[in-house]
């Protein structure tokens, strides 16, 4: 099938970015590997597609019989860009012309009806359903290698309706389909946020994060999506549900949390009810570099065990802070100003030779605000810390959603980019991290000594946090696939041997599922299985994803 | 059967109260209803119980022979007192000599792995189940009425372990069966605390707070117990099952908040996995009396809604007010305090007529809490607020486990006393006291015009809060069971009809059930049901609790 070769490329064609933008960080690869990443391998423009066009047509002739009034759409390159995510095996499948088996329909249901009425209907004429927010999952939740039965995907992106505002109480109601700027669009404009930036904020929905449990960046003071969402009202094949509505209560048990990490499997959450917020009235910067990692976790931890949450923690270790000083042209320069700052006061400097930078944004009244820039001032110097300016603070912010712009590049020049992350307690980060880049230095996948491990932590718990690391080295264009896995293999297995998460905030989709499986106990499984045979009887719901083997 | 009288009594015998400690209160209640309230009517002490020995005698043959290693108490007398909760129900039940089927055991496990065994050998041999933490259950959880088999109750008091305690990652995990002041007691030993002191502190464990969705009177700042918890071990019928350990993880679906609220219908949670806390360094009180009780909810919304939620809130409506006013000899007396200090102040106390007594407490270090009690000041004042002298708010904490003590005294005088709460949202709570107060004065089981309904703010939320409501008024000797049942439901009644939760922190039991399964849609309760028979296939556990119709 013929397409644009940049289909699978993420948000809009103006944003992209090129390692020619970057030449630091050019120099540095170039040096690091011998050679000049400058052998372009786009994707194709004959997309390499598994279509079976008598299901199509069944659905087709199904649909138009049965469910007139519902939306669908059965166009070769409308249905293959609802068959990928943004993991790096999707966009490898993309690149490389793998064969990718499309849906035979893609729906675009427009309310909590409609969507009810489809997979009614779909259960019972056997029909697979896959919920698409927007596609911006990295588990590899959409990966349907072999489809026993039609497949038609909802995509949700017409259900994108503020329902209600209550301003008197901080509530709103959403449909699912709704994406993150949007949301912020129509909560700003009456002075509120509703506080959830993932680093897939621009391209993703309310449902998407609903489910897969997403964290955004700012979750240390808004919440996890979990944290937000009041209620929710959820499509099954066999019928509604409405979960309980009140922050707080003890009416029974709360169903609310069987659907945060659910992926599809029980049924589409169609509307959240969800708490917002008004808009900050102080954002207060706290901006320090460490001399090691050690240092900057010491700050986090000591900090919000005492209860203060900063809205915004990212903090870099040395060799991802050594990046970010390497992305100095047209992008805003981090480190550049950190530099230019420090280097006034040479004295100080002179103690930290490769900088880990720490980025806090603390929010809130004016006197409250302040009173916590105080205490954690004198925690990041009590803990070796050197401040700096707000400068470096608010370009992040600025830049925040950019950097997945560059990846498509890296990859069509022969440069292997991932990001795996977890959740481990406070004493066991630090050692970790180092565990995990000496076990990669043995793998050749990762190029030995060559490869990159960055590695930042972004979301800070009473009792730990999270560690994202982000793995650079060269592709292997002969066998991209398997070097993969063999990656992430190795950084999963790490993972669950040092007693992480199998996943932070991306949840399991068919990538994690491996590991989620061998550490979840076998009543738990039989559990999830049998509340999903009581929704969806008919195993219609994305089979095969998270713990349906 | 011969008992004590004062088995069904509240706590230790030396703390009791008596209406003679508070004159004033009695003074009120002599003028309000033109009578004294001085005959006494104790329990009997001979207990009216329906107790089946054959059936004992089974129970105590099979565990002597299968299960010899099980601690296993017949003594009727400690099978009566596992047998009641404090419900005003269960102590009618004791006080008028009703009868009482008694379970056929109470066994005492000492870890997960005889709960477990002991469940397992319970559901091959159709013995049915009923976990006993501390007793203080208020809903009617234990009121089983009818017994088709032979009941044990497992007595969780000797499961009362600190299993251990991660100072660095503030973590701690307990055997479920341990009490408040035990927990308390071992975590400031080591300079922390847990956070959760619901009214029941003193005789209530930490499985029962999670059995029934607990929130204690610091849970705006530490949380509810689903808040607090990390993770749960749980022992069912059919297996262990352990859940997922991280705070903020995005593992898949987490099944660990099936359990809370969940009332001892899946099994029991024998060790919990816990935040814990330094303990404050700092108390800040902010003490306010207003002139009318929607000028202290917009205070409390407004600090709620820019994100300061101080770890007390206590906010007595005028009535409440009025009444811990009477509560002026040997207690603390905290209006008394109040006028002290207001007397002062003549023209600005006059305008507060019948004054709302506000109470809040803000932790933290010494700048962050300060700064927090500077805003909360401003905007009590702001809401027609007089601020008085922090004195109030010691004594208030000092006292604050002593009111149920009371109860049992009022009870034996021919005083009906209970109380009922909900969450509503911010905008609905003061009209909603006002309609109850109304639909309670058609009412004669309430006194008509000569019943008294107190109420009080104690749980905030952004979207909203608990209110909680004691009925106070002359006992109906003659049918004290249908005096409570028809002031039970036309409070539950109005609340349900308002919007409000069935239950704020004390969960559903068989008190609230036909008011939960109403409003409860057909699919969650299929779904609940589906996971009953999943984890106790032979529906052993507290049956026909709950959603268990």
């Amino acid at each position: 099938m013929k397409i644009n070769n940049d289909w699978w490329k993420w948000g809009s064609a103006e944003k992209r970015k090129s390692l020619k933008n970057y030449p630091l960080f050019g120099d540095h690869l170039q040096k690091l590997w011998g050679k000049a990443f400058d052998e372009m391998q786009p994707a194709p423009e004959q997309a390499n597609i598994i279509a079976d066009e008598q299901r199509v047509a069944f659905i087709q002739k199904l649909f138009a019989s049965e469910l007139p009034q519902i939306k669908i759409s059965t166009d070769p390159a409308i249905r293959l860009t609802r068959s990928l995510g943004k993991s790096y095996h999707d966009l490898v499948k993309a690149l490389f012309n793998l064969p990718i088996p499309l849906p035979e329909a893609v729906i675009f249901p427009g309310n909590h009806d409609e969507v009810l009425r489809v997979l009614q209907f779909a259960s019972l004429n056997n029909i697979m359903v896959l919920p698409f927010g927007g596609g911006t999952n990295v588990v590899g939740s959409f990966d349907i290698a072999e489809k026993a039965h039609a497949l038609i995907v909802f995509d949700m992106s017409e259900m994108k309706s503020l329902l209600s505002l209550d301003e008197k109480n901080h509530v709103a109601t959403f449909q699912s389909g709704i994406m993150g700027p949007e949301i912020e669009k129509q909560l700003n404009a009456k002075g509120y946020t509703l506080g959830h930036f993932p680093q897939s904020f621009e391209f993703s929905s309310l449902g998407g994060w609903i489910a897969t449990r997403s964290a955004g960046q700012e979750s240390s003071s808004y919440g996890r999506i979990e944290d937000i969402v009041i209620s929710l009202k959820v499509a099954t094949p066999v019928g509604a549900i409405t979960t309980s509505g009140y922050e707080g209560d003890a009416e029974g048990i709360n169903i609310k949390s069987l659907f945060f990490g659910s992926e599809g499997l029980f049924g589409i959450v169609t509307e959240a009810k969800v708490r917002i917020h008004p808009l900050p009235e102080n954002k207060k910067w706290v901006i320090a570099v460490y001399p090691a990692f050690e240092n900057g976790l010491d700050t986090l931890r000591e900090l919000v065990q005492m209860d203060i949450f900063p809205s915004v923690v990212r903090f870099s270790d040395e060799n991802e802070s050594f990046f970010l000083s390497m992305l100095s042209h047209q992008e805003p320069s981090l480190m550049g100003d950190i530099k230019a700052f420090v280097s006034k006061q040479v004295l100080k400097w002179k103690n930290i030779e490769k900088p880990n930078l720490m980025i806090l944004r603390i929010d809130g009244k004016e006197e409250e605000s302040l009173a916590k820039k105080v205490i954690a001032d004198s925690i990041v110097r009590k803990n070796k810390g050197f401040l700096t300016g707000d400068s470096i603070g608010k370009k992040w912010e600025t830049s925040r959603f950019g950097l997945p712009y560059l990846r498509d590049d890296l990859m069509e020049r022969g440069i292997f980019v991932d990001t795996m992350e977890t959740v481990l307690p406070w004493d066991k980060l630090a050692d970790f991290k180092k565990h995990l880049l000496k076990q990669l230095q043995g793998c050749s996948a990762f190029g030995l000594e060559k490869g990159i491990l960055l590695a930042h932590i972004s979301h800070v718990y009473t009792s730990g946090a999270s560690i994202y690391f982000t793995v650079i080295t060269a592709q292997d264009r002969k066998q991209p696939v398997e070097q993969w896995k063999t990656i992430k293999a190795l950084v999963t297995g790490n993972i669950v041997e040092a007693g992480g998460a199998v996943s932070h905030h991306h949840s399991i989709g068919r990538d994690h599922q491996p590991w989620y499986l061998a550490k979840t106990d076998a009543l738990t499984k039989k559990l999830l299985l049998s509340i999903k045979k009581t929704l969806d009887p008919e195993r219609i719901m994305n089979p095969g994803n998270l713990f349906d083997e």
